[in-house]
């Protein structure tokens, strides 16, 4: 049976950026077969109703980079100048194992469906582990395995990711919601032979590299003194910068990197909440938007961002480029729910499939509810998403057709027994200690 | 009777920054009795018990500037260029009247309750109707009409804030939850005459000053064309500045500036959204906390900061600091809560009565559940409270004593009829056009 959504303001996010006010769409299956004004609803009889009492239609959220079953650690860290060193590689080193990771994935799939994302983009260890969570969950994710250069969590053996990579993704590459790729951690954790076994995977199976790249000041400088280049004009020296490549931060770009981003197709995923808090500085994102770069917002992992759905980052992006620049008609409200949209679909080289309310894309739907007190009143809606929502106004969410969130609640899976298992998890982390 | 709070995690915000974990708060009337942990329950046999269920109960929120029926206009004018001429005044001329402020108000306090605000600072125009909207909800409130040197909604002629003033202190100078004070709207939008009677005026009545400093580029630059002096220096050599004096912004200020406002003992409301959102600029609030100076937060008013919480505005500060210092140690989690509460109370000269949970002070108190998906795991309250918490997590607020919201829900007022009289407001300003 179909689903009719009707009593929306629908934001298509199409090439016009068309709002459909008291809007309707038709979905059959996993598809939009249908969008127009409330005058389509005679046309069809047979409908499962979503009455969405002038809540406001987005297409699904895009998390461009994520660590999800980092979540664990949440709050773990947080304004220490040590880190890394002093609670990152030690709590994975011991910690991470199969069932940490399937139940931190589990429980920040909720957390982002909860928040209105519908697609995820993920590199951690155990990879497979995350991927039957997105199964159970039904949520759409790129994964992909990491390759770094040290013993890790998943292989004693340096590089361990690499054959894992092969294997993870010969497992899921007929996957309806998985899309699997290849991710080297960084260019300072991986050799360059690494790198170009990670391009072999990649071209022989045509699949996603992510990696994190020109995020740290110390890999700019370091790679300018080995190599006199900077990290981005490396990777692309070494064949590595394709559209197929998504690289998360991109903080410490040049002029010329940033041609080279454009040029490549190079997917962006702005991670601007992580990157702030890290006191890393943020990318040039303004200029990648205005140069038609393929530029999505990542949330980074729950221990450099704490929180993993979009909203929160939306509200932040806009602010924190206004501020930089001292302009306050920078990234208005439509170009930031496009980058949480549509943009982060381009990054992801899923624009085809997702990202817009188009008819013949994938059903992947969010309704965000305007009854709550700070969401009105409404002049204009896109204020409203970036400026005035938070999380909690997510209503209903969709994905590939179904319905996984309703009336702000999880419909497929057990929250309790989720809630649960994270409290275990946590009170065998706090045994550790530090 | 009394009311017995148990099941919580305590954030005092005494001098100790002390916590109590599994704690217990006991409330007699209108005051906190006893604060400690749970073997106090045995002392109380007939209390109202309320189970925080694990949650997190902190001082109640003080939004130390805000012009809460802005929220009227919210969403409107948001990203374009000249706001101020092309929204904000015609608006303002034409759309506000007693019956606007009061709606708006009445809107703004239970957003700001709902959102775990318990105090909050207010400077706009027919401030008597905000008065009247505070009574009603039981929320405390510092208030001052505005002083600005043109026609305004509330008097024809220049000044007019001027004589509302004298009256609105009059009246309302014995209230319990109402703080009466004077609002002259900015240095530049004042004359020195007019400013040394607003002084008078606080001499006589011993009643705050409350007035945007030092927010505007062109106010920093004018300032010292015309007096050869910044704009704090100017309100210095005119007898303004004094432990009575609430600033809002501070953005533009030197290191000379800080000594003065250190030493006169200014109140500080740093509007970090707001003033990144509008392009504006940072104060030093680093700065400024470091030197132990009266620092608060503060949303400003709706169309220029969305959001009326101080849960949002914890969210931003510290990254948006950590980001333009590029270190992430600064603004740890547990001063940016101090700034939200005990600072913002210090601000306003009231941290004898407010701000901390401590024996005798008055009982305004906030419940934070930690339930929901983004709250867990906590490994320390304070990153959950800054980094993970939203304004939906708030379950109960107390304010003199009185529970205000339980279990998310407002007791006090009609919430429906409040919805229903925002969209009148909102249609009737729409059919105004721009
Ligand atoms: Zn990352
Ligand atoms: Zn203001």
């Amino acid at each position: 049976m179909s689903i009719l959504i009707k009593n929306v303001n629908v934001i298509t996010m199409n090439k016009n950026k068309d709002i459909i006010e008291d809007g309707v769409v038709v979905v059959r299956e996993n598809l939009i077969v249908d969008v127009g004004d409330k005058s389509l609803i005679s046309n069809y009889s047979d409908c499962q109703i979503i009455d969405g009492e002038g809540g406001i239609l987005i297409p699904g959220m895009v998390n461009a980079h994520t660590h999800a079953s980092m979540v664990v650690f949440r709050s773990l860290g947080d304004d220490v100048p040590d880190r890394l060193q002093r609670y990152i590689f030690p709590l994975e080193k011991k910690m991470v194992d199969e069932q940490l990771v399937y139940i931190g994935a589990k429980y920040a799939i909720v957390e982002m469906l909860l928040g209105g994302v519908t697609t995820f983009a993920d590199m951690y260890y155990f990879e497979d582990e995350v991927a039957k969570a997105v199964q159970e969950a039904g949520i759409r994710a790129v994964l992909g395995e990491t390759v770094v250069n040290f013993s890790a969590p998943d292989c004693k053996e340096s590089y361990g990711g690499l054959d894992y990579s092969k294997w993870f993704i010969e497992k899921w590459k007929d996957s309806q919601l998985i899309t699997p790729a290849v991710a080297p951690h960084a260019p300072y954790t991986n050799s360059e032979e690494s790198l170009k076994k990670i391009i072999q995977i990649s071209e022989k199976y045509d699949v996603p590299i992510m990696m994190h790249a020109a995020e740290m000041k110390y890999e700019f400088e370091d790679c300018i003194e080995k190599y006199n280049m900077t990290p981005m004009a490396y990777l692309d020296s070494i064949g590595m910068l394709n559209e197929r490549f998504v690289g998360a931060h991109l903080i410490h770009v040049t002029d010329e990197d940033l041609k080279l981003i454009k040029e490549r197709k190079v997917g962006i995923s702005h991670n601007v909440g992580a990157n702030a808090k890290g006191g890393k500085g943020t990318a040039p994102a303004v200029k990648m938007y205005k140069s038609d770069m393929k530029i999505g917002l990542g949330t980074d992992g729950a221990m450099s961002g704490n929180t993993l759905d979009i909203i929160t980052q939306m509200s932040l992006v806009g602010k924190v480029h206004k501020l930089i620049n001292e302009d306050r008609t920078l990234f208005p409200a439509s170009e930031i729910v496009e980058m949480a949209t549509i943009g982060g679909a381009r990054a992801l080289n899923m624009d085809d499939e997702i990202g817009s309310i188009e008819v013949g894309k994938k059903a992947d739907l969010v309704i965000m509810e305007t009854k709550s007190i700070n969401m009105q009143p409404i002049y204009d809606y896109y204020s409203a998403l970036v400026y005035s929502a938070n999380p909690s106004n997510v209503d209903t969410v969709m994905v590939n057709g179904k319905i996984l969130v309703e009336n702000k609640c999880l419909k497929s899976l057990n929250i309790g027994q989720i809630m649960y298992q994270i409290k275990s998890v946590r009170e065998k982390i706090q045994k550790f200690g530090f």
